[in-house]
Order: structure tokens, then sequence, then C-alpha cells
């Protein structure tokens, strides 16, 4: 693992265990030392229900496919994360070790291959070296145990220099359900999923369409609301797994809690989709855009995804430079409805520029002492309406070249 | 002027005068030091026709609007370039700004206004100092010459570390037609007219709808498929000037000559294009991307475009790593239609993945020897239909960052 991120919290969470969850991570030797746990398995009591989204890539790894055919069963009992290597874009023989290692899983756990769930993250174009995930299987088999969320958080890492966990609570029918996510991603986060795996736990009782449906709604705030370079992986996968155990049964929206655990489950999502943004390669600036006025939410969402992705904005922040006239170049970019005239452009509570032009008697200095900080807001008002959107990404800094000038992802 | 980029042609090339251009260059002192030619006049002769593409930005400059609104007259008498500041984002000041640069010219020259062309190029969201080129466009007035295009290739440019200029002929109604291009441009180039401004006049003889047609064109395959770092300018502009001197008149595609003209265009636009991206912010090599096999040109044009800019492709050739997993995540994200197990993907000549997956027998050591070079193509075929495209692009190097986290655009 590399030098800690500068934006990384202080410490991993303290996260409870999850009812009806069991984990264990083990070394299979897919390309890290033997020091390094690269297999994680997790298995889920029966009755498990399971929501999911994956990446929008065109050319998605034989794992992501995988999920997809299998999540409309909207049950699961296992799941398998391979890191080191995504498996991706290996042709058949990457299809066959996915196959392989989800065949061993079954075995060992005496499943239906219907309900084990895959990923793997790391290099692409080299295929899966399956079998050296039969012994790792069978040993993380016997060693299954409530969970050491941060050893799990860690073993299904790749580039990342932190790992990343997040817990909530929600009163359901009377009794507490708990909620426990993990998840990995530093590069190429982008919205529709970059490489990024995430897993949610909960023991609350959750129907799958409803899980399904509460899923996407967080991921849009979340996991698709974040971006470090505009890249795209093959590999993005995030599950909800819902073991049942705790509260009454969520079969809509209308069910008692279902509020509650929505509400929840956003909070887990959106702090997990931070951290990822906080171990951004090379960040150094945590930046959070807001778009207001615009003619809709998704025209708000285009225009701020613009400015999360601009090289021009994102460098400016590195240089702590003020440059509301990148911000405008964004926006103008974007090809969403935007009246210059009536554009207002904050840093921080700040308002630089407003109906175009910058505001009279503008004072620098407090801008500047904002610029200076770790957490930078950037505000775009546009006058137009009201639709609205946030989006959360980071700075583009010499270490991000550093990263990826030198690293096989 | 920065250090030369390492992908600078060797020499400005010999441009020969064009009959019925005049040009001088002087210091108005928007921005820069006395000794910093910024003021560019053009004057042409009566009767010249005019052709223009401008920002698909929708926060462009005053400049900008200015001459969109005069191009459909279809004539023009001069042309005015102010470099230092763009006058972008600066409301009515701004406005009123270039109106008085353009009155100014238009009084000196004893022309209408309509057939006052303008740019500005430079700092957004400072309204440009109009009273400063009211002088120099007195003494430029009085100094119009036969061009000294060098002069005003440099004039013209801001954190361009070389002069831009490129020309060609066409044989038109058995007479010999000269072109002559010069443009600037160095980081914000992408498709839809980045940060950049081209000039190209002719002594031919164009109808005006014709000469936009052709332009058009010629714009598509060249400043329309470059690409430095995905970011527009508020401001970008390439204007065509024909003098009308020199030829038979063009009247359509049936003319005389009008397919030689329009190839000529095409071969001035591509040349200036190139030297716009091996001019890219902090650019150690240049980057050809043919995509083939796809749907429609369209659908190719978009896949192009998506490695173009990837970040993760940017580094990796910096780096000099043939990571062609890189790319297959550019064409997934891409989101048109692609084909996982049907793609193939070359840098230089040799194919490194087919179907899906890497070559049998895959050597690197030509690869690595290819991308030590300072071109490097990419080649992506993707074996669905017959759409193509070409792009052209740079690396995503520490100059780059060094560049854009200090300078103030």
């Amino acid at each position: 693992m590399s030098e800690r991120s500068p934006l990384a919290p202080a410490l991993f969470p303290e996260l409870p265990p999850v009812e009806g969850v069991r984990i264990a991570v083990t070394h299979a030797g897919y390309r890290y030392p033997e020091s390094r746990m690269d297999l994680t398995l997790v298995v889920l009591d029966e009755g498990t229900t399971i929501a999911g989204v994956t990446t929008k890539s065109l050319c998605p790894s034989p794992e992501v496919e995988w999920c997809r055919e299998r999540l409309s069963g909207g049950t699961a009992r296992a799941l398998v994360v391979s890191s080191g290597n995504s498996n991706a874009f290996t042709g058949k023989k990457g299809a066959a070790a996915a196959h392989a290692v989800g065949s061993r899983a079954a075995e060992v756990l005496n499943l239906n291959l219907d309900e084990v769930f895959l990923s793997a993250t790391g290099v692409i174009g080299v295929p899966l070296p399956a079998e050296r995930a039969f012994d790792a299987l069978g040993s993380a088999a016997e060693a299954l145990g409530s969970a050491d969320w941060q050893a799990a958080a860690l073993a299904i890492g790749t580039t990342d220099t932190f790992p990343k966990g997040a817990t909530a609570q929600a009163v359901v029918g009377g009794e507490t359900v708990t909620l426990v996510g993990i998840a990995k991603g530093s590069g190429m986060i982008a919205p529709d999923m970059a490489t990024m795996l995430g897993y949610i736990f909960t023991d609350a009782n959750v129907a799958p369409a409803m899980l399904q449906s509460m899923l996407n709604d967080a991921n849009a705030t979340s996991f698709n609301s974040i971006t470090v370079d505009g890249d795209t992986s093959t590999s993005d996968t995030v599950l909800l797994f819902a073991t049942g155990r705790t509260g009454s049964r969520i079969e809509g929206m209308d069910s008692p809690g279902a509020d509650a655990f929505a509400s929840a489950l956003r909070q887990v999502c959106e702090d997990l989709a931070r951290q990822i943004v906080r171990d951004g390669e090379g960040a150094s600036k945590f930046i959070t855009i807001n778009v207001d006025g615009a003619e809709s939410d998704e025209s708000a969402r285009v225009i701020a995804l613009s400015v999360a992705n601009s090289p021009l904005v994102k460098t400016a922040i590195a240089g702590e430079d003020a440059n509301w006239g990148r911000v405008v170049m964004a926006v103008g970019k974007a090809g969403q409805p935007a009246d210059r005239d009536r554009l207002a452009i904050r840093f921080g509570t700040v308002t630089v520029a407003r109906d175009g032009e910058v505001v009279d008697g503008y004072d620098e200095a407090p801008v500047a002492q904002h610029l200076k900080g770790s957490d930078i807001d950037i505000g775009i008002s546009l006058g137009l309406g009201d639709g609205r959107a946030r989006f959360w990404t980071c700075d583009l800094t010499h270490g991000y070249i550093t990263i990826n000038a030198d690293y096989r992802s």
C-alpha cells in the first residue's frame, strides 16, 4: 500500500458485526506477495436478498457479466472478491476462470452456483489464474468468522492508500438494523461506476425489488456523483446484501422503517464515495461542486460533471488559484442551457462573480484562504430554474502523473 | 514564450505573401511587456469573402459573438486580434470593449463596422482595456505591409511555445492560388474549438456559401479532431478570408478547381491542427488514434475522442507503457457499440490484442521500441462496421500540471 493519502480519515471506523454475515480473507497469490491478502470470501445466511449496480462499460469483465446474470434472482449466499487481477479483457480464458472460481466456491460451501457472486480488480488483460483460488477458497471456508471488516477492506484494495469502511443504523419495525459497507477504488473513478468495488451488508429484511430501488437511489448521489479522472473501469460493482435477520420486512416505501433504512443506506454509500475521492490518485484537495439554478437536475448534473472533470479546474485548485474563469469555461463546454450574463460562481462562501462578471470590490483574500484548506467548495448558480446537483472530486496533481505514468493497471 | 515544445517543427515554414492581404503587428500593452507584440491588424482588399467557425461554448466571449453576428454577411475587410486578454466573461464592460476596438479599427481604416472581425485571447474575466488599442490601431494602419507571417503568428500567441504557420497551393481555372494559415493554441484544445485561434488567407475567389461549406469540411478533420485536455475555451475562432484576386470564381463543388482548393484548405487546416497538438501543454508525445470497424463514422469519432481524452491512456503513453488495457477501458466507457470479444488494439504496426485478448506469443519489444519515439500510433478495430475516425492528441505529463497549476488563464 502506497503512502497514505493526505486526505485520508485519521482512523478506520469502528464497524460492528452484521448478523448473518461471515467473512474470511486469505492469500491466493494472484499477483501480490504472500503477506498481502488478496481473496475475500463472504458467506451470507440463507434468505439473504441482494441488489447491485455495475459498470456501464460496454467492455466489462466476466465477473461483472457473472453478477449481472445473477442479480435478477434476488438472493445471494456468497461473494468472492479477487484482487490484483481484474480478469478484464481476457476473452474466453477469462470467462472460464470466473466460472472456475465461482464453481469452486459453490463446491466448498455446498451452494447453488446462482447464489455465488464474484468480483475481480487489478491488472487488465491477464486471465485470472483461477487455480490459485482453489486451495485458498477451501481454507477460507474453514476460517469464516464474524467480520474483521478492516482486514476485508484491505484485502479488496489495489492502489488504495487506506481501507474504506462506513456504518449506519436505522430503526425498522421497532428493531435497530445495522448497515456496514466496505469499498475500494482510487484512480479511474467516474460516474457509472469506475474502478471501484463496494459491498454493503445489512441484517435488515428487505424484498429484492425494494432493495434494488433503494440502492439505485443511494447510488445516484454517491458512487455515481464522484469522479477522479473521468475514466471508467471495466469492473465496477456495488452489491448490497440483506440477511433479513433483524426487523420487520420492508416490501415497499410504505413499509415501517423504509424511509429510515433508505436514509441510512444513502449515508453509508455517500460516506464510502467520499472516501474513494479522498483516495484519488495524487489528490491533495477534496472538492465539492454544487450547481443550482439549472434548467433541470439532469442539466445541473452534466454541468457539475463537466466542472469536476475539467483538468484546468482541477489543476487550478491544486495550485490554490481562485481561477473562476476556468469554472466558467467548464460550464460553457458542458453544452447545457446556461446564460453567461446570469452566471454566479462561489469559492467557499464568497461569491467571486455574478451576472457574468467579477463582483464589485472583489477581495481575493478570504478566497485564497479557503483554497489553502484541504476541502474546497465550488458553487455555481445558473439563475435559470430549480435544477441542482452535487459532485465530489479531487484536484489534479503531479502525484496523479507519477502514479499513472508508472503503474500498469 | 516558454521553452520550445520538444515536438515543435525545426523551423517556421516559408510562407509566401497572399495577394490582397496586408498585415501589421504592434504593441497595445494589454498585458505583455513592450517588447512583445500583442495586437495584429489584417486588412483585406475590397471584395474579400469570409467563412468562420467558432466555439460551441455557451459562455463565449464578446469577440466570438461579434464574429458570429457578422459572418452571415459573407464579406470582410479587416481583422483585429488582441492577445494577453480574452475579454471573456466580462459582462457588459467586455461587450463595450469589443465594440470600442471594432469601432476604432473601422474609423482608422474608413471601413463599415460590419466588415471588421475581432478576436481576443488570454486571461478570462478582466475586461479588455480597449483604450490601449486606440493608438496602436492608428500606428498599425500606417504600418500595413505584405505580411511577415511569422511576426503575426507570434503576436497572436499566448502560452504557445512556437509560432504556427502552414501553406498550400491549388490550381483554379488555370491559375495557381495560394493559401496561408497561422494559428495559436496550446492548452484547452478540444473538439468544438478550444482555446485556439486560426486564420487562413487565400487569394482565391470563392463564393461565401461555398467557402463556409469547405471550411466546415476541413474543420471536421482538423481543428475538430484534436484534443489536448478535453477542455473547451470561450474564445475559439477559425476564420477563412478569400480576397478573390486570383483564379476563376468557385461557386460550387462543380466549379473548376473546387476540389483542388478544398484539398489544399484541408491540408493547411490539418497542418495547423497538428502543430497545435505538438504544442500541447507539457506534451512529450504526439499521438494519432485511428478507429475503424465502428458502426458509423460518428460512433468511431466518439470512441476516438474517449481514448484521446483518457487521462489513463495519456499517462500510459507518457510512461512509454504499452498499456492496451487502458485503451480497452476508454473504448468501453465511450458508450458506443463495441463488442469486447471482437476488439483489436494496435500500437504502431503491431497488433497487441485481438478477439478480446492478448495475441498469442505477444512480443512487447517492438511495441516498447515504438513507444520510445515521439510519434505514437494507436489503432483500434471494432469489427462491427465501416465507421472510421482519426484523432490527434498528446500525452499527459508533469509539464501539464506545472503549467496549469501556476498559470492564470
